[in-house]
């Protein structure tokens, strides 16, 4: 049985839409259970609407609601130890939960996971990874915002998280891996960058594969199961490609109906262009995992309809029944081992926790 | 007249895609003149084979050709002074031509463009300059690559070089600037960009409308016409859409080529998917603009087709005859005489030089 706390209230629309996303998801998924956290009046309308859930969710009622465009210290000072976002956490961290879903906003999400849960013992900084759709399949993408900047051992601590999740999702024993790079040599500033790919070429029993440096077309072609970048250029990444593929939507709309000949056209192949537009989907890969913590958390897209929303939900069960965190431990202690880091551990956790 | 300087020798293919693209510029553009410097053997005869081009060309043999996987620094021992890219620079130097069009590779044709030409007085480090086609038309996004890392100072710069770039090519006299971000709010190390959001929201004179942070995917909206950030994540945003744009189109073809009823369909709308191949096609937008330097070198990619050549030229073109350094002077000194930097400027000129 895989249990999933849910933060009902967030997300531009809430409970209206979370409530159908479970039902979707229990139709697929046979030994889930949900514990639901809510504003009473909100969230139990719903759930009556649904009476097959029932017996698979337990409903807690939560007072406090963090705002969408709460900023994530003001979350912290309002919503900690009582708002649906901090308590659906918080059920990983007292074991009642074994992920947490939330479509609330990502700088508060972050916050409290970072406050409830903690960074692994190793980890200086969470990532944030993303399910990018490319031509050979899927691949992982991290960091895509968690955090600016990343030195060459945080790179490393990434690529390790990253190569976890893909074992975790795609069953494969030894994901390539690749640091997102600019191709042009001989440029200043990418030290870390450099650093990281000395490190990651030292032969070792991580299981990954280094593949090198790729660049932001290499994404897409899927030429590596993981890319690896800090998290500026990340979310640049992600969010410029996701613009690219709306853009071409609405090119490809307006080609098709503005002549008798191509809406003739579009008539006969609409089964082509259906197909396509399940593959530009992205709904289907929605979903930011929460890397680098003491348990899971996936944000969902806060616009993310109802089967925007489980599939969130399955990301994080598939990460549960395919023991995610598990898999990144045993990398994590190989490596620092070896590379052992003084000082900015304790630095950092000072910081954070203000 | 325009007199535009041509390294033949650049690119994939060299001359055989250089000069054809003379020839399809001089019958656009009348008033268009051509230095054109490469190997004698290689350039010789394909300029033979268009004799029309003979009044308007002068072409000049250099033993040397900068090849297209030359380091910077080897591209500055082995073709200082002599080889074809350096020489076709040294026109604009020189005042024997307006601008300069290379496909050769970027990081040398960088390295000897600072070295021969210098930056603007009041400029630390140059940019390069994209032309990205949006939902609205086309914006200027800067830098996609010539340095890693910007202080607020050269955002504010690259700002200016930006605006002076779209007020000459789309003729309108204050651009909207944004500045490239991410979403998530409170984030660590967005310092500069922030700093430079400050600066520029600063009542003065200068000729451009400061809109404020921007995201990836607000790029392809349109939402700007000067998207500014620094070099690492906009090479990645730029070479990330391209990914994108060629990803789509092999999901499109293979969509439309799967049943017999999407092949039927695409017979019929074949003249809306080559509206649509038009839209996507790279070429159009081909040329990278070198901002910030004492002369305008424009680089053309290395695999453009004699089509994507001739872009490039015709951007450079357009630029001179649309007096881009004039516009983006005015600018520079009114910023520089309200915010003086002392010190970091010379440093940079020492480091750069060597």
């Amino acid at each position: 049985m895989i249990r999933i706390s849910i933060d009902a209230m967030g997300g531009d629309i809430g409970p209206a839409v979370v409530i159908p996303a479970l039902q979707s998801v229990a139709l697929r998924r046979n030994d889930v259970r949900f514990l639901v956290y809510g504003r009473e009046d909100a969230v139990r309308p719903e759930l009556n609407k649904y009476p097959k859930l029932a017996p698979i969710v337990e409903f807690v009622h939560c007072e406090v609601a963090v705002r969408m465009d709460d900023k994530p210290s003001q979350a912290l000072r309002h919503g900690r130890w009582k708002s649906s976002m901090w308590k659906a956490i918080e059920a990983v961290k007292n074991g009642e939960a074994d992920a947490c879903i939330s479509a609330g906003n990502t700088g508060a999400l972050m916050a409290m996971s970072k406050f409830c849960l903690r960074t692994m013992a190793t980890i200086d900084r969470p990532a944030i990874a993303a399910i990018w759709p490319t031509l050979r399949g899927e691949s992982v993408v991290l960091d895509v915002g968690a955090t600016i900047g990343a030195d060459a051992h945080q790179l490393i601590d990434f690529a390790i998280l990253g190569a976890g999740m893909a074992r975790a999702l795609f069953g494969m024993e030894r994901p390539t891996v690749g640091l997102l790079n600019v191709g042009v040599e001989e440029i200043k500033g990418q030290e870390d960058v450099k650093e990281a790919g000395l490190l990651l070429r030292e032969p070792g029993k991580m299981a990954m594969d280094y593949h090198g440096f790729v660049e932001g077309d290499d994404i897409g072609k899927g030429t590596v199961d993981v890319v690896v970048t800090e998290g500026f250029a990340g979310n640049i990444a992600l969010k410029t490609a996701e613009g690219t593929v709306r853009q071409i939507s609405s090119y490809l709309r307006a080609a098709m109906s503005r002549t008798l000949m191509a809406k003739i056209g579009y008539f006969f192949a609409r089964g082509a262009f259906k197909t396509l537009r399940e593959k530009l989907d992205v709904r289907r890969a929605n979903g930011g995992v929460f890397l680098g913590l003491n348990g899971i958390v996936v944000k969902s897209h806060g616009g993310a309809d109802d089967e925007g929303f489980a599939a969130a939900i399955e990301l994080g069960y598939d990460m549960v029944r395919n023991r995610l965190l598990d898999r990144i431990e045993a990398d994590l202690d190989l490596f620092h081992a070896r590379h052992p880091r003084t000082g900015s551990r304790s630095a950092e956790l000072a910081g954070d926790n203000e």
